[in-house]
Order: C-alpha cells, then sequence, then structure tokens
C-alpha cells in the first residue's frame, strides 16, 4: 500500500486535488468545480466523492490526511475567512469539517505559504531553513522559512510581503490602502505599469496598436521577447520595485533564498535581473552576495497541489 | 549552590557583567573598561579575571555558561565580526575562546537579540512565542522571535529593522545607505529631526535657546514635558516613521507584541502614542488591533546583563 496526502488547491473557479506520496509524485488527480458550490457543505461532499472515484481507480493507494491551499486560509484554525473570491461567506471551518467526516487528520493553509512547504519538501529549498517563496500572480504572494519552520506569526496571517507599502501615497490597494507592494510587483501590477508607461512615452511600441483590456503580462513579456524598449523598461521597472522590498526583507529575515514563483516568474531573466540588481544595490553590506534569487523548483500547473499536500506530510513528520 | 549564567554586555567602552541565576536574579556584578585593552587577549584574561574576583566574594554561587551581547555579535559564529566602536578589528572568535579558557558553554548574539531572549526569559514576552523588541539608542536595533525562536536567519544577522529603506533618497545613515528607519527613530534621528525642524519653523521653542550640539533626545523629552510645541511635533513625526515602518514588520511576521526599549523609549506616551496611531492607521486590516505595542518589562540599567544571560540559559533549556 503506497500512503499518499490528498492536496487540494481551493480556487475561485476550480478546485484540483492530487494524490501525493511522500516523494512529491503524483499519483492521481481530480478537480471539481468551486463556483457550482454555494453552500460549503455541497462542495465538501462532493470533494470528498469525487476523491473517493478518483481513489477507485488507483491500485493500492492510502489515504493518510489532506492538505488545503486555499485563499484567506487561517492555519491555526484550518479555516478560510471571509475570502472575497469564494462564494461561502464568513469564516468556513474547513479543516474540521474534513477531520469529522474523514476522520482523518487535515492542515490548511493560505496558497503563498503552501507553495513554500512544498518548495521546502519536493522542490529548490530541501536543504534550507531560512527562505522566502515569492507567488506573482494576479497578486503579490509570500511563503517564509523562518529557522526551518513556516511562520504563521500570532496571527496565522503572518508573510504578507505583498501588504508592505512601498510607495507612500501610491496605487490604490484592493486592500483598501496606498502603495502596497503588490500593485507594482504581480501580473496585474505590471499591468498598470505597461499602460502608464505608453500613456506618457513617445516612444514607439508594438503595444500602442492594443487596447488597454488587451494588454496582460504575456503580453507585455513576448513584446519584451521581440525587443519593444518600452516592454523591457516596465520590467526594468517592476524589478526595481521588488528588489528594493527584497532588499528590506532581507534585513528582517535574512534568507538563503528567494524564490520567484508564478506568471510574472516565467518571464525569467526579464524579471529576475532587475530584481536581483536592486535588491544588491539596495542590501545592507552584511547582506551583500548572501541572497540567491532563484526560480522555483516546482512545475506550475502541480504546484499547488504538491504545496497543499507538503503542508500535511509536513505536519505528519513533526 | 546556586547556578547562574555570566552575562556581559559588550560596550564601546566599558563591558559590564552580572551572576545570573534561571529566575534572572543578578546575585553579583562587575565591570571591566572594554577601551583599555588594544588586545583581545589581554581583555579575555582581565574579564575571566575579574570573573575569579566576583565570584569569590558570593556564596555558593556555581558559574554554569557564559552569555555575550556584543556589537557585530554573530551566534553562528560566536564571533564579533568588525564592530566599528571596538578597538579590536576583523573577526574575534569570543565566544570559542571563552569556552577554551574554561571549558563552560559560551554563547554570543547582538544587543538586540540579546534584549529579545531576555524580554522572553525575564521580561514581559514570557508566554509569547511572535514578537519583536525595538532597542531606539543610538541607532535602532532589533530583536526577532518567531514560532517561539529568536530569528537569526542565515547568515546570523537577521533582524536588521533599523537597516531597512523607509525613505528613498532620506538621510545619510551610518550604513554607507540612505533613508533607514534608524536615521529617524533613534536617539540620534530625533536630534537631526529637531535641529531641522527648529531651522525652518516660525514659531517659538525652548530649543532655540540652545546651541545644536547641546540638543539630546532627554532634552527634547523634558522641552516636550513642559509643553514645548515643536518638541511635541517632533516626538509626533519620528512616531508616524516609526509607526510607518512597525505596519510593514508586522505584515512580515504578525507578532503579538512589540516592545521598544532603551532610551527614546522612555519618553513614553510621547512616542508609543504617535507610534500606534501612525502604526494602526497604515497596518493591514488582518493585523488590525492585533498588535500590541508595550515597553520592555526589564530595567534599562541591568537589560543587557539579563539579556546577554538569557542567551546562555536559553540554549541550556533547549
Amino acid at each position: 500500500m503506497k500512503e499518499v496526502i490528498v492536496g487540494i488547491d481551493v480556487g475561485g473557479t476550480n478546485s484540483p486535488f492530487g494524490f501525493v506520496d511522500r516523494d512529491g509524485n503524483i499519483l492521481g488527480k481530480g478537480s471539481i468545480k468551486t463556483s457550482d458550490f454555494e453552500i460549503f457543505d455541497d462542495y465538501l461532499d462532493a470533494f470528498l466523492k469525487e476523491v473517493d472515484n478518483v481513489s477507485g481507480t488507483l491500485n493500492d493507494v492510502i489515504i493518510k490526511g489532506y492538505g488545503i491551499g486555499a485563499p484567506n486560509g487561517n492555519y491555526y484554525t484550518g479555516s478560510i475567512d471571509n475570502a472575497p473570491n469564494l462564494r461561502w461567506k464568513g469564516k468556513i471551518m474547513f479543516s474540521d469539517m474534513v477531520k469529522s467526516k474523514t476522520g482523518l487528520p487535515a492542515y490548511l493553509t493560505n496558497d503563498a505559504n503552501a507553495a513554500a512547504i512544498g518548495e521546502k519538501l519536493f522542490g529548490n529549498a530541501k536543504d534550507m531553513n531560512d527562505f522566502i517563496v515569492i507567488t506573482l500572480g494576479t497578486g503579490l504572494g509570500s511563503g517564509i522559512f523562518c529557522g526551518g519552520q513556516l511562520l504563521y506569526g500570532s496571527t496565522g496571517f503572518a508573510g504578507e510581503l505583498g501588504h508592505t507599502i512601498v510607495i507612500e501615497g501610491g496605487r490604490i490597494c484592493g486592500c483598501g490602502r496606498q502603495g502596497c507592494l503588490e500593485t507594482y510587483a504581480s501580473a496585474t501590477g505590471i499591468v498598470t505599469s505597461m499602460v502608464e508607461l505608453l500613456s506618457i512615452s513617445s516612444k514607439d511600441s508594438v503595444l500602442k496598436r492594443f487596447s488597454e483590456s488587451e494588454i496582460d503580462s504575456k503580453l507585455i513579456y513576448s513584446s519584451a521577447l521581440a525587443g519593444d524598449k518600452l516592454a523591457k523598461e516596465v520590467f526594468r521597472f517592476t524589478g526595481e520595485i521588488l528588489g528594493r522590498a527584497l532588499a528590506n526583507a532581507v534585513a528582517f529575515s535574512s534568507p538563503e533564498a528567494i524564490f520567484l514563483f508564478g506568471g510574472l516568474a516565467n518571464a525569467g531573466e526579464y524579471i529576475f535581473v532587475p530584481t536581483i540588481k536592486y535588491m544588491e544595490e539596495n542590501i545592507l553590506n552584511n547582506f551583500k552576495g548572501t541572497v540567491k534569487v532563484l526560480p522555483s523548483g516546482l512545475k506550475e500547473n502541480t504546484a499547488a497541489i504538491l504545496g497543499a499536500s507538503a503542508l500535511c506530510w509536513n505536519e505528519m513528520n513533526k
């Protein structure tokens, strides 16, 4: 019998899940449509039923627990607290309900924390005790390891680097404040920067042929690859803001490495080179040359499932 | 026999030390003059001799180890690395040398980290796993507990909040960069702010009767106490900068409390009230009302010795 953890990635639209063994192999996969379920109880029943279905197709697999990655996930309470992109309002006691329905251990945390645990167990941080994973998606999430432990803080919500204010009076953020890092360094942020730059620059750019609503981070990347100067400049600017913020983060926790993960990180050198340059330029002397900025060791399409399962494996190894 | 740790606070001028029992009682004290010793070996011999002398005056005390708080102290190597305010250049292998001369355990870290461990063992953080101690002296130091452990990071130098850049292109810092938090929020920083404000404000102030070199943080405090508006304004400004920086620190580690310690913290409500106000105004919603900003539970004149000894007690409890 092969022991597995079911890792589930609760998204606004879909909730893919996988059966993950101790070495990070995904032995089976499934998915349910999150947005189909107005009531959480129905969602949970559908999820567990689908787990049974997939389980039936696999040979000799025994489920040892559940790991859940979810927006606004609180590790301490195992609950999803007022997630703006989910239909279930208030506090959803996800892991308690899984435990009571299955009799198995269940742990929950937010997506970026799950990504960090995934990096530690199955990715490029296996031998590291101090590192930060930055997820560059629609927003900017972060999962932080300090002294070999994931940092939860007193509330369970530690590691909100996307909501450190980097420019006072800067861009309006979804959190209601201004100048948060994620309004600049994210797939959304780089689009805003691109639109701003196109409107003020007299330089030519292939992007001027597109309407604002057509511009996304992939188009900016392909334009930069094709040599577009304004697209390159926007990556440099994004890396500058991110690099400066990382220099401050290093003064806090002195990580061995910072991993960049998710959509924007796929732009490779266009984002890594300026980020590293501005981080090193703005870092305290003690830390110069001590921090590696690296791509994640997890594949984007399975990272969330691996991360969620890693959370549970990690707890069971404690 | 009462078991004690010798805790020593290595300062540029003096090195006071104390015999501290497991409950934080100081059973005996001594001091040697750091600046008298050009060669570290001679300093160390004089220190250990003085420990013997003081020990001889105490009844039934047995030394179990040494805890050392030192500028630029590196916990991992037990060394003082290029401390600008000490005569010994390069890397001083302080704790290894204590161990080899005494045969006892010896641990070393920097002053702010020692203050944080002191707060945890003997002060107001006994029941806390996640907290930050901010020392507001000539500079701004910080010691950070995450998940019940002091944060050292990969280099041993984590927790340099004084050197997070809070104002781009701001004041020149001793570290060679610009806009570091400690150039604003420290005894030195508030004096600079006061001098700047006096030079541009047409308002009356008792401080205008003093020359720049006569203005120190105590004078600013006594002037504020006496109702001086410009002195009060400078405290508000300092609290604004500090509060904003703390809001960002909270997004990183979500501490249960932040302790303010040292010279400037003695100004009580003048510094606490604006710091708390601006921290709360700038904090992410998740964290509003979750962080206590508190005075240290250690007395200023013994905190460094208690902190240094706490480092060693803490290691021996592991």
